[in-house]
């Protein structure tokens, strides 16, 4: 059903979607390319929101040379009004003749109608070339429409003896040069950034991007329950929205030093002390973060682990020890009972990254 | 210097010596290829102790066409009288014209001398060719040998998160079937195997070598402080040889009782409940045990990787998560300090055994 040639127009389309990574959120990512008597004339990508779609810059782009031809896009074209006026009318009126996707959009409204008005149309239509390449690309896009929660990934970098600092505290560094550049990399792609108050207490992170050229800071945000981050702390120096998730004992005093220190609150049910996650999540949905880099420390990575709200993970393995029974570890909590129980990856996939590795999967 | 046929017939010779892992102890693993007008005529290897070295074996093969042969093997060729006559003086006596070897002996009494008397005869010699490799090969023999220590072998099945066990002492099976054949096949080649006695008290375990074809069973060693190893445990079954090592204040009473079921008893010194590891590796050493592999949990491993005692670690990485602020970890102890004082592997490296992953160093 597909040839080299499909295969290889349609990796070009999927490259193009990834060229704007960290940039389109709520959008997917998405890349078309136009392609004539097997060769490319004209290829475009969503590049930002509000910005026009792939398929509709890569066919305004080629004018009067896209009658007839092909386009290759890796989600379904839009058949619905938003920012931007519906691909599929585009496509229509630009005569191409056949267009191959690998994925359905996602929204159950929208599914399959884009094929459909096209097909109506008389424009040939083939899905599911690196369908599963596809849905990797725009996991994030795919889990907030189908659940309007964030997806939720969690970094956490320890030792191979799972510690993420040393007895004392100290966890400057636990990885390579490379692995932090990597961990800046994921605040420039995700939307928001999660840690615990603990850690702004002791290291006073600002979890703003840097190392790597930015895209955009990451929304910070920090579950409070008693409102303690001091209105000193670095992540309310104002370089990116500051999300305080707080629970309902935390004191109105705090809470309006800390909004006049431009910090959001967002108040939240509470139980022994913890933040509910799920309400969390569903209120941060709301507010449109549609992914969350969970940088937590053993507790709090715990937490969304043990209640299931982690969809990735990235473990980076640095090729050393700290030893040291009280040291804490990258994932504490009360843990599982028995081995049979425990949280298990899957897809996972090891990687060199500079001296350390990098241990990725799914839950 | 090297030609890609030297090259070849080195690495067949590697091969050679390696084909014999786990049978040498406490000699050597030696493999030999003998070459004539770039062809192999002979091949041998030292199998097992007191049987023919590898270089007498080769020439014997070859008979009456050794003579004008080149020999390659990875070690230097003995000079001196052992449980066998020395090589030098067949491969003389063979008319064999040129010895091509990785590494000297690394016997400090020996060290070039085979090279000098092959030479005064007018063998041409070359040495240095795969020498890293050939170190690495006879890493257990080149340590025993110029130490009196056994090379100590640290394995370690752990969670990402670093867990040997859950939170209730759980502990079976922390890995996968792959990586426990991989762990038996580390029994098979190391002359002894160590645990701690909280290792015997609570998961019984036997500590010979199955689920690979066995070579030979390890010989076991439990450190047991106060000599509480049950008499009915699965380590005193007779399979094959333990050795006790307990403190001055464990009671002879309970000490004969232990011998009696075939125990062998070394009384060492202790501080503070623990035996004195240096003491304990040096009378391995007298014993004539080469090398020894550690399975202790996080307190023994520390124990050992504290005092720098481990040479070489694999760390077994199974990609689950036990989570658990109580779960022992792989190395507990006291630990370091600061993250600068961590313990380093080098030259490291990771592969995929089963659905773990195995990163193996030095220390």
């Amino acid at each position: 059903m597909w040839s080299q040639a499909d295969l290889n127009f349609m990796q070009q389309a999927h490259a193009l979607a990834k060229s704007a990574e960290g940039r389109t959120t709520p959008d997917p990512m998405v890349g078309a390319v136009l392609v004539k008597k097997c060769g490319v004339i004209s290829v475009g990508y969503h590049g930002e929101v509000a910005t026009p779609h792939a398929e509709a810059w890569a066919i305004e782009k080629a004018g009067g040379k896209a009658k007839g031809a092909i386009i290759y896009v890796n989600l379904e074209p839009c058949s619905h009004y938003g920012n931007n006026p519906p691909c599929v009318d585009a496509i229509i009126k630009a005569g191409i003749k056949e267009v191959v996707v690998s994925m359905k959009d996602p929204n159950p409204l929208v599914n399959g109608q884009g094929f459909r008005k096209l097909r109506r149309h008389g424009v040939k239509v083939r899905v599911g070339l690196l369908e599963k390449e596809a849905k990797q690309l725009n996991e994030v896009f795919v889990k907030y429409f189908t659940t309007k929660l964030p997806f939720v990934v969690l970094k956490s970098a320890m030792t191979i003896d799972g510690k993420i600092a040393t007895k004392t505290g100290a966890s400057r560094w636990v990885a390579g040069p490379a692995s932090l550049k990597f961990a800046h990399h994921l605040r420039n792609v995700y939307d928001a950034i999660l840690v615990g108050i603990n850690n702004v207490l002791v290291d006073d992170p600002e979890l703003t991007t840097r190392l790597v050229e930015k895209i955009k800071n990451p929304i910070r945000i920090i579950l409070d329950t008693y409102a303690r981050t001091p209105l000193k702390a670095k992540t309310l120096n104002g370089e990116a929205r500051t999300i305080i998730a707080v629970g309902p004992a935390a004191l109105k005093e705090r809470l309006k030093k800390l909004q006049a220190k431009g910090a959001e609150i967002l108040v939240l049910p509470e139980k022994k002390g913890l933040i509910n996650l799920r309400e969390l999540l569903k209120k941060l949905g709301q507010l449109k973060i549609t992914s969350l880099l969970v940088e937590g420390g053993g507790e709090v990575n715990a937490s969304f682990l043990s209640a299931k709200f982690v969809d990735k993970a990235h473990f980076i393995i640095a090729p050393k020890i700290f030893g040291g029974r009280t040291a804490k570890t990258g994932v504490e909590g009360e843990g599982v009972q028995l081995p049979a129980q425990a949280i298990k990856l899957k897809e996972v996939t090891c990687e060199k990254v500079g001296e350390d590795f990098l241990i990725s999967g799914y839950f």
